[in-house]
């Protein structure tokens, strides 16, 4: 690596393996140790410098930033293959095909990827490829996963996993209507997604596209299947780029794409008819603890450049540089502490997923899909304050990083739902706590007998007489 | 144990020991995991049970509840001993006399302590006879320890530790100003102290009291010292107690103490004269660590209330039982979150109090010291809010735990003077940061001249000419 | 009055009368400007000092505390009748026996009462006298006023409002359940009530209780009547008296009421029967103001405490006065900024009040009943913070404000219940404004076809194809 | 106006002027009311749908956005100047030049021109141009009034005010350094400007510029000068053109300016040299107020837009629409009273600067600077929440409003500073609250003697003495 000086200029530079927290150390190899303080270096020293080269790369114009294909990106992605540091995400318990780390281990390492806007590419663990990657890797066929990924592992095509639907509530997956009708050995598809998010990328060449089957299928969770549609399908048009917050995120960007009589061939259906939500749940519990720990790492970043900020000598106001003003460090205070509780949770989830499945740690993974885009956006907020204006520019990456940990609070379930049902499945233990406090409640009646006083039920008291005298 | 139903009656309950998270299962021992149970089944069947008959034991009138000694104490405290539930608090790898487990597992028993008000002292495990009992074992001499430990580890007495005064910012320790001077074999105490935790309690004999032994050291950190004084000591007049937002914590009780020529033998001195910040700071690591987890137990209590409540099925407000309003979900949602990663936050310092000491854990140590009480009050506050009038009442635990973790904002301490320190000691990274990210922007630089881009420092762009044709 | 320097002290001073908003001004006559002034006066140099007397003269002991009658409140009763405070609560356009204020007049008033423990009672504007007050002159017959309200109206007799029930989730008042059944001439009533303020006083002489007399009324609107029972009357047990966050509020008190086959003539029926919804509703709009602006007044003196806190030359952590760490002015400005915000909220409803009547006002009542004690708290908690121990202690009435204003984010309904109301009010509008947004995307359509652009609706953009070259 | 059914179709919808909060109604003429009700009218069912319109017709490409210059608006603007909505800030008691109503007057019209992009410029109240017409009209010689005012007021040209910088922290004004060197009878300008909002717009004819005249001089507010510079003056150059949070703002645009030796003549001073805080101070006040306003009326669009998407019959989550799903009403409520009470503050502030000036409402006018934005951001946070992923994309106003709104809570100072400058005005208060504390104290010393009691002086009680039996 060239320019070992960034980080050894930062006199006492800790690396990133002996900053893992210590409750956390037992489950991490000295092998992942190495790759993950490898990934700092390249995070720190090769990407970051290079994602204003990306942004510049992508140039302006609607249509140029989409055709566009940052060189920056194939060069790192050459370096990064170089140095092992490929295909990381894929947990080694579940998949043979990844770097052969688990998912806390590679969580860690996603911590410092989240801080660049380059790094998940160039190592290949960009989403939504990754989780493209498992369905393939976990439900597709030989012949689908020789033809997609393939290319998918090697990075040379990209993907999109089209979901969400524009003209209904999507966060209810039942909701969603495009058609899927079987015509001989073709399925033809009619209808629309949006935010389907990479397709804006000119190597985007594989949609995985769920729909339904069977619209009127008594059970709501068997009317869906998901189906392969390669991207140059006829009938199929990109109308239009979503913006978030008014970010394109060219060249991937977020499409919203429709379908007219789109034929594919029946080989291209996943698992089969009627397995589209076990597809979807399939694929989405890993996915939330990296993009919560890309989040974690965005945190860490924004808080880095909260404090070089707040540190900058050229920034006096009021005779005092920032730093100075008690304020701005209870921020950074605040800020390292939620930061780190949050990480703990990430890590404890993924661990979880570690030692059984996704489905077994719904409730972590819920937990840091609500706490982790929150606590990213107070800190950015507290970052961005502190920048003043140019907090809110193109001059620093805060704003862009506002915008998409904003969406993060939507997408794959706004909030609301994830705390609706996070609420209903802790409400289960109500009947029983209930009653569990009121044998609790007997149990005082007896000790109160037993010690010669009188019953504790406040509705039985009986001290102070109306009528005559008052207490 | 008598009433094995009230656990029992909960269908489907997980024992404790299943429910450690799983990031913190490597560092607990089997011994741990079953003494834990016996913990959480001594709590919820014997103590919780007990808190009301404690309650009405203490009986009522400000002289006859600090006189009061509820039989009850004495009787949980002679069950736990035989359950061999006793002094869990001493960390096995610091000291001989405890029941030989890590901070980490103490911690995770605690948690199940704070969900009673008597099980912490039922157990010996009681706040301030815990950090008292640390201070005897690791800097007490010989004759100290026989004389004050022994009594304080078989519960036969109990202490307190008088450091606050009621005229100074002791926010900040180097302004107490207890005067102790030294008078032949004898130093003579002059002063006030207040939030003489404990004092109340007429079983209450030995005070270990911070003052100033050498005012004029020009070390500020140097002119203190500790030094025993027992209870009874002529001179010492208790002039009153003080309440918690309206609750007094009788018999225990916060005393403000006066010191008139208050005499003790020079054997009294702890460490030796100007030692005193050296064994306060060593006091109050493992403490903050356990009121923290006592603290996240009081939060899954109040948590519990508050779905029995909305269960309940006698309050129906507007025809829906409590937990059918939408609203209601989403704050136990809330508190789920909350609780869980404070758990975390606070078993990883245990963890690393284990792992070296609580002078290394410092930092850990103040995240959770400042976001633990303030989790357990939003928690308290929602529970509360779902009582009605019945929350703010004594008809529910929660007011009093209100109150308490109210005081866990300021004692030991406001969270402002932990959020400045940590402020302060996260900022020193700030001048590294700032070179590093000048140290990016160079590297920028030259990747952009290296690939045939302009130089990207925004105050260098001139692609906009003004005096004629604008952009 | 005798010490006149107390608010003179303070240099500078300006008077309540000057420091009415600007926007309130138009709605203030000169009386009750000079009257207010009298009223900050009487508050600052007579009630503030005199809290602590009251306090003491209440004395110790559960008893006790509840049979006591302070004599200074008679001794400020008699300054305030004198000085012509006295009954400034009753409204001037709805009630002759008042002293001929608006609510506006008399909310600016209130503030200032809200400021002392005693200044409310002192010049005969306590709850839940005042309400009952207005109950008795808006629909006690005149044989009810003469006996009833007379002896009200000069401070003689307290009273009480009974309607809260234990067994039921009375924040819907369709629940609740105590029976009043007719016998010849007599209604006989059997049933609970608690929350039942003002009945510990012993000169608390008369109830006024909500009850069903008609239970099975398909209206359930039309089920409640509101009967006036002497508090002597047989068969009533004040079973014990509720705390708020430990604070019992003696001698004043809530009571919890045992009602046995009490029995009362039919003359004591207010209104009629089934009118009891009507007399609740009438009564509670104006007090909620009186509460809002009390609570405001208790805010401003929160924030007085706070300042005279980081000002006190004696409190100077690390080296500085409170006020010089920054973090202190900034909750000094977010409490000004939000007592003052709330402050208007209140005074606008006053006056909706004032022009039209309570019911006219619904939504503005609603909102300061929710948002000004949600203010208060946070006022109060920053300046709790400043104080350190002593803020949750007894020397300061920060503790004490606090469990009061707690609590009234529950009395008269909880902030929940409220809230849905007023968002079920609010989204009456929807069906409307979707119309609206719809017309205008309609008109747009319009322009652009008029400004030949294509049609905006994003799902019918076509700008890119699929299937040849993207974008 | 062609299209009355916009608000027609609202069945019983209330005009604005009868929305007035009835606190602020005596102070509005009935000429302003119609005026009001009129600029609702241009809004919706004009304004409103023509944003749309004007996004379209700036169309996309960096370069062609800030040279595109929409028909749309000198269309809006005809329609304005006809109806007489025109000029309407100018506020009467100050300026004859305007429409002639006071600021509370088109505070209240600034509320609806906030609900959408483009009715500002169309009536001509759009910043910079409104704060720099001020300038003009008030400190301006008759050659500058002529020169630029006149066009200004037509709405001709438009104007840009140049004060912040890009090195310094110019949240403190002393800090700019931005050099004006006398040459004779020519001022020649050398440095850099940022942030110059409406530079970007061709027909940007005049900067109004804050500068350094004469740095040395020991009176930091005395070093600047403002001065006028034509935008095609040789030795302009905008750099670049600044985004916020993703948005370019186009064709209004911030630019980033450099000077090089630009010369303009010495009548171009305005008011002299050493008078730019002057200027700067004069300007700043009621534009405060507008924007505050704007933000008002831009949370009341977002409140509408939320209503209207929980009340969309399309969109049914989990089988009920959103206003069935009872957070949403919560969230409607909380928004409802938090924008009613900023409101009410804002116009409180305008009430102020009409009786006074500006100078006299300093703390008004911070108080609604730092609350309203925040207001606004809670406000639309729960609408975008509410749209899901729709939220954040360009189909709803709500992510260009959210980023507008952020960068309020920054534009004319940081929070921070207001906070800063709110709470040290305040504390100057806390000398001689601390001096009346202690006096009430000395009164309820005197008191208690009266009154046979001990002195309360917490620290003289004496009523426990150890030694011998405690308490």
């Amino acid at each position: 690596m060239s320019v070992p000086y960034l980080l050894n200029s930062a006199a006492g530079h800790i690396p990133a393996s002996e900053k893992i927290p210590v409750i956390a150390r037992p489950f991490v190899s000295d092998r992942a140790k190495k790759t993950l303080d490898l990934v700092e270096k390249f995070v720190e020293e090769e990407c970051i410098p290079a994602d204003e080269v990306f942004r510049q790369q992508i140039g302006e114009g609607a249509v140029t930033r989409f055709d566009s294909h940052p060189q920056i990106i194939e060069d790192l992605k050459a370096k990064a293959k170089k140095l092992g540091l490929w295909n990381m995400f894929l947990p080694k318990n579940h998949f043979k095909e990844g770097a052969g780390f688990s998912n806390l281990e590679y969580g860690l390492m996603a911590e410092y990827l989240g801080k660049s806007i380059v790094a998940s590419e160039a190592t290949n663990c960009a989403a939504p490829d990754t989780g493209n990657m498992e369905v393939f890797a976990k439900y597709g066929t030989e012949e689908q996963k020789k033809k997609w990924l393939g290319p998918l592992l090697n990075g040379e095509i990209r993907s999109a996993f089209l979901m969400t639907e524009p003209q209904v509530a999507s966060s209810d997956a039942t909701n969603i209507q495009l058609d899927i009708k079987k015509d001989g050995d073709y399925y033809v598809l009619n209808g629309q997604k949006w935010w389907a998010s990479g397709s804006g990328d000119r190597r985007c060449k594989i949609y995985i596209v769920l729909g339904k089957t069977d619209p009127t299928n008594t059970n709501v969770y068997r009317q869906q299947s998901v189906i392969l549609v390669p991207a140059d399908t006829p009938g199929i048009t990109i109308k239009r780029m979503l913006s978030v917050i008014g970010f394109d995120d060219a060249p991937h960007g977020h499409g919203h794409v429709q379908f007219n009589n789109v034929r594919v061939h029946k080989s291209n259906l996943v698992l089969g008819e009627g397995r589209g939500f076990e597809v979807v749940q399939g694929r989405l519990g890993p996915g939330r603890i990296h993009h919560a720990m890309r989040s974690v790492g965005a945190a860490e970043k924004a808080l880095e450049l909260f404090l070089a900020r707040i540190n900058d000598p050229a920034k006096k106001p009021f005779g005092k540089q920032l730093y100075e003003h008690g304020i701005m460090l209870e921020r950074v205070a605040k800020s390292r502490i939620e930061i780190d509780s949050s990480r703990l949770a990430v890590l404890n989830a993924a661990i979880k997923i570690d030692q059984s499945n996704a489905k077994d740690a719904l409730k972590e993974i819920a937990e840091v899909k609500i706490q982790v885009p929150n606590m990213l956006l107070d800190v950015l907020d507290r970052a961005i304050q502190a920048y003043g204006a140019a907090g809110v520019s193109q001059d620093t990456p805060l704003a862009n990083m506002w915008a998409s940990g904003r969406t993060m609070r939507i997408v794959d379930g706004p909030d609301e739902v994830h705390m609706l049902q996070l609420g209903r499945n802790e409400n289960k233990r109500g009947a029983a706590l209930l009653k569990r406090i009121q044998a609790q409640k007997e149990k005082t009646k007896e000790l109160l007998r037993q010690y010669g006083l009188e019953e504790t039920d406040p509705l039985q008291l009986n001290r102070v007489s109306g009528g005559k005298s008052k207490l």
